[in-house]
């Protein structure tokens, strides 16, 4: 990025703005400038930034346009009302939310695997759902062994991907499971503390929620396959930051060797083998906060099926699952 | 039981071996009497029994023979040396271990699915594993839709499942995590709180651990199909004392209708069906612990294959995972 490259984080105080101001201070932005934006309750505020703090403006129409890069952090309502307005503008922007993903026009994208649909002249790019990314980040490469035909997946979702306040709430809520007292939940459906639940997301005709739903429908446009087939069970896991994933991929024909899987993966860019079967060290939530690269280990063929291979993924859900996929997009293509 | 009915718990200052002393406070053991037994750790202590305090015996091969019935709910190692002695009484034998579980001569026993297995004059019944045995409370009853060919299980176990030492180190490691303190497991491999890794059993030539192993073997065996194919990835989370289980169940021809899979569940015995799409109410632990109920929900026809179902179940790893089990039984067999 130049120095007259100017940037506009627009939800900047969640958990995934946050995240994205910190990856600000990369190399590549160096040299641009960064202006904050949010809504009524955190304008004012301040966000440490190169040493300094940064104030959060109040988001409104006049004063987000002109921006260079621009990126979304905010509710999906919000972005369905201020991305036409910059659209009018040279604006790049970087949506993390899931207003636009599954409209044919906006390229949906996780850049090591599918940069190139983003066409010359395009300036919205949405980012996906966290448990697609992560679960992409393992699949994905695997196509080089032939068509993957089916995904079976079951996720271990943490509280993150419900925003800060649902990680705080499961602080509070393990706090109060240890000490034995009664607990009523403010920002999940359910008390979270020693617990897990189905997402909380409605249930649409088929019987999938709308977080699986969102993994079927952003798998197809990704890996631009219609007919590959998903089947995701998403559960939300007393975890703070990394989602966790069980996959079972069924190729169109035999399954690779574990071996040659393991190569491919290691070598695939953000993707970090994690798997000592001697040592019983596979992925965790734990090793995965914090990192940038999506954890894949417990990789083996399917005894089940000649044709399926399963693995076992971990990555965070805020940096790979969400800001650092948005940053990782403007950043490839300002490079 | 009649009063002349004498039963011995070993392992009964365990967490399951404590769950089968409660449970012998039951009417159908009204008039029993009941001996427990231990290693030199817990002999000496007493445990509550109707209203009463029992004291924990020094288990030795000379002291435990000559009752009617005996729980062992100690290590696999004990089993191994006790129930040979015992079998050479008239005694009644629920073993919880899984010392014998794949002796062909051994039933492996859920009483509501192969209590036919116990053929006349049997001495020896072996409880199964807590994972199979929650997982076959939901899919054995659909057998009556056309012959099941393939199971894909990933679980979300408790730290029950490694006993009440690792109970009472998930509360520790989670105090810890939530004071910003570092944390050294003592009991599981890995710091536990807000935390889950892949069961620390051995890993075997195929890429599956020993609990996974368990779930296959034991399922062609109770089921009494050693075609049945079973795809398990058994996970540790942080959750006190119920196991959840995300199945994908694969028939050989069409999945039945979801109206007529609830209906079929919901009148199995030992089933209940928590399904509430509206309200987005499924089977969670908070709910299952302390049920001796497997609740089962989530059921939808599996969208990426018109021959499987997907469900998701949870049950109490103590009760219906293991004491219950054991108990049923015995009340089964001598009712």
């Amino acid at each position: 990025m130049s120095s007259k490259t100017s940037v506009a984080v627009i939800g900047s105080s969640g958990a995934v703005g946050q995240e994205i101001v910190r990856l600000l201070e990369r190399e590549p932005w160096r040299d641009a400038t960064i202006s904050l934006f949010g809504s009524e309750r955190s304008a004012g505020s301040s966000v440490p930034f190169r040493g300094e703090n940064l104030t959060v403006n109040l988001l409104s129409t006049d004063n987000i346009v002109g921006y260079n890069i621009v990126f979304v952090a905010a509710t999906s309502n919000v972005s369905r009302h201020i991305v036409p307005i910059l659209a009018s503008f040279s604006t790049f922007v970087v949506d993390n939310t899931s207003a636009f993903r599954m409209d044919p026009s906006v390229p949906l994208v996780i850049p090591e695997i599918n940069f190139d649909s983003i066409a010359p002249g395009c300036r919205l790019v949405a980012n996906p759902n966290c448990c697609t990314i992560i679960m992409l980040m393992a699949v994905a490469p695997l196509r080089v062994f032939g068509r993957i035909r089916r995904i079976i997946v079951s996720t271990y979702q943490s509280a993150s991907g419900a925003g800060r306040p649902a990680m705080e709430e499961l602080e509070t809520a393990t706090r109060a499971a240890l000490d034995g007292r009664p607990f009523e939940p403010q920002v999940l459906p359910h008390p979270y503390g020693f617990n897990l639940f189905s997402h909380n997301t409605p249930i649409g005709p088929e019987g999938y929620n709308g977080e699986e739903e969102k993994i079927i429908a952003e798998t197809r446009k990704i890996l631009d396959d219609p007919e590959i087939m998903v089947n995701p069970t998403c559960v939300r896991v007393p975890v703070l930051r990394s989602h966790s994933e069980s996959i079972t991929v069924e190729f169109d024909g035999p399954a690779p060797a574990e071996s040659d899987v393991r190569e491919v993966l290691a070598t695939f860019p953000g993707v970090c083998v994690v798997d000592d079967r001697e040592n019983n060290r596979f992925p965790m939530p734990i090793d995965a906060n914090g990192q940038g690269d999506v954890l894949v280990g417990r990789i083996r063929k399917d005894i089940s099926n000649p044709n399926a291979l399963s693995l076992f993924v971990c990555g965070d859900q805020l940096l790979k699952g969400a800001a650092l996929n948005a940053v990782q997009i403007a950043e490839k293509q300002f490079a």
